[in-house]
């Protein structure tokens, strides 16, 4: 109802294609193009295909298209090349500039605030959702648009689930419970995960939660201008590794984080990105043992020369005063 | 990197291949399929390939596929007739079971608990996000699993954008204010608006609410098992228009809703859709007069035979308490 699509010409005007719903805020929004009004959702591909063919280009490169908008376009643009060019929006977007940081500074603050609620708010008895209710409202009373993604409040055997998401469970004494939450600032988003104990931690919680504090660590310190991002990964998974967790570390170090939250560059193994100054990436090593329980810390981080730069800047602390 | 993909073969078990990060979730969860663990993203295409191709058939349908995915699926697997089928999945999810309607009906009470908290929390001077706030902790503190979409709060002028979301704007005496809100309740979402004024109306205020809740309820009655959709949007469209408010009234009556807050069926004039008995729809005419303001009234409601039940229940009332 509220889709939009944006041509881009060679030569000529931008051209943003919308419905009524936000055509009036549309126009009075957006900048550097058009705005045009499309009256029926068939009306949104035919007046694409006649747009094109004015322009009568060889080539059209598209960032993402339906599979029944592509095999029409295909079809009724003949002698056009169309090709997916996603890579050519991804690598424009992946380099944060200044203005584009600031949000995400905001952004950020408001997660620090969330998680700062969290710990003043948990106690045993409550229920994971109800912890995620304080979280969302701490953020969002303080300006955030809302969660950057479906918060996550882990607790006990269910923090062994790295996309756990929050369930109707009461927290426990005992319970490790990770605590992985988003903010939007200006549509940036932010993530950060904290992972505490309610009351005393065991001797092995403890250690899990030092093997993933000192790879998260490690990792940060290896985050900087033309380091490659499955190199980055590699110096946490090998702390986790040689800890004997290797398996028990399920998924890619981060991901860059901006419009969405989950955006280029990717921080895993088989990445082939090669960080950049103005990059913003999560770095979020875990430890999920099944029947157990999991640790997870992560921060979103911004790429500079020589070093990076934690946005998000709550404590490590497992233990919760 | 959670993303997965479900194979549903003619003969033999259905498989959900999924990634290491949801691994051990959707094993414990999901039904009805093996689950198969993808290492790396590259291996989701390649895998889905070489089972395709282990069942020899002459056709796949597909529900949605990225572009590139269907271009390669298309060269790999010749012979093999590739469709989009996204009709389908569609016409199965449009129909609600019972255990569907069940959380449909649950979420649709935390949304009225919801806007209950925006009557009783409005004052002049508040910000439209800091309502928000405490609309959505409302909603989640009962168990909603998260907004169903983003909240609006559009006051002032703003209510004139069908799509407003919320601003830092101060609500001031003699706004409208549309509040537009959903939660999520078991995966299953809800949609509800109403229109507030934060004072005492105006006359003019006064008659467009009157029009557009009478196009509201028309509409409601006017919906049941084998209507036209597209008569059930017109019989609300003429209404507005009678009152010389047609040009006002910007966006379709209404969509379905369950998994996702746009599904089919859609109440449009272009829809070919007939309603059935278990359809979830919405029933939301407006009139949006820049630099003036919107109304807009909507409820989420339950098609049944011989006629529908709103399963949103909020009192209409203009002027709060």
């Amino acid at each position: 109802m509220g889709g939009a699509r944006l041509l881009i010409p060679k030569d000529g005007e931008n051209v943003l294609y919308v419905h009524g719903v936000i055509y009036e805020a549309a126009k009075a929004m957006a900048t550097d193009c058009e705005v045009e009004l499309i009256k029926k959702s068939g009306d949104l591909d035919q007046k694409t295909i006649d747009d094109v063919k004015s322009h009568n280009p060889q080539y059209v490169g598209f960032d993402t298209f339906e599979v029944s908008t592509y095999l029409k376009l295909k079809k009724h643009l003949k002698g056009v090349r169309l090709k997916a060019q996603s890579k050519l929006v991804w690598d424009l977007r992946k380099v944060k500039d200044e203005t584009e940081i600031q949000c995400m500074r905001k952004a950020a603050e408001l997660a620090d605030e969330g998680t700062k609620v969290a710990f003043e708010t948990v106690v045993p008895g409550l229920r994971e959702y109800e912890l995620a209710a304080e979280m969302e409202h701490a953020m969002r009373r303080l300006g955030s648009e809302g969660v950057a993604f479906d918060t996550i409040v882990a607790s006990g055997i269910c923090s062994a689930f790295p996309h756990g998401g929050c369930t109707d469970r009461k927290i426990e004494s005992g319970d490790l419970v990770v605590l992985d939450l988003g903010s939007t600032y200006k549509h940036y988003r932010t993530d950060l995960t904290r992972t505490i104990v309610m009351g005393k931690p065991s001797t092995k919680q403890i250690k899990i939660h030092q093997i993933v504090k000192k790879a998260q660590e490690k990792a940060f310190q290896g985050t900087y201008e033309r380091a490659k991002a499955s190199d980055v990964d590699l110096t946490a998974r090998r702390i986790i590794e040689d800890e004997g967790h290797g398996e028990h570390f399920v998924h890619g170090l981060g991901h860059g984080i901006g419009l969405e939250v989950h955006e280029p560059p990717t921080l895993n193994p088989e990445s082939k990105d090669i960080l950049k100054t103005g990059n913003v990436v999560t770095i979020e090593p875990g430890i999920y043992m099944v029947g157990f329980g999991g640790v997870r810390i992560e921060d979103t981080v911004l790429v500079q020369k020589e070093k990076a730069e934690r946005l998000t800047k709550t404590p490590y602390e497992l233990t919760i005063k």
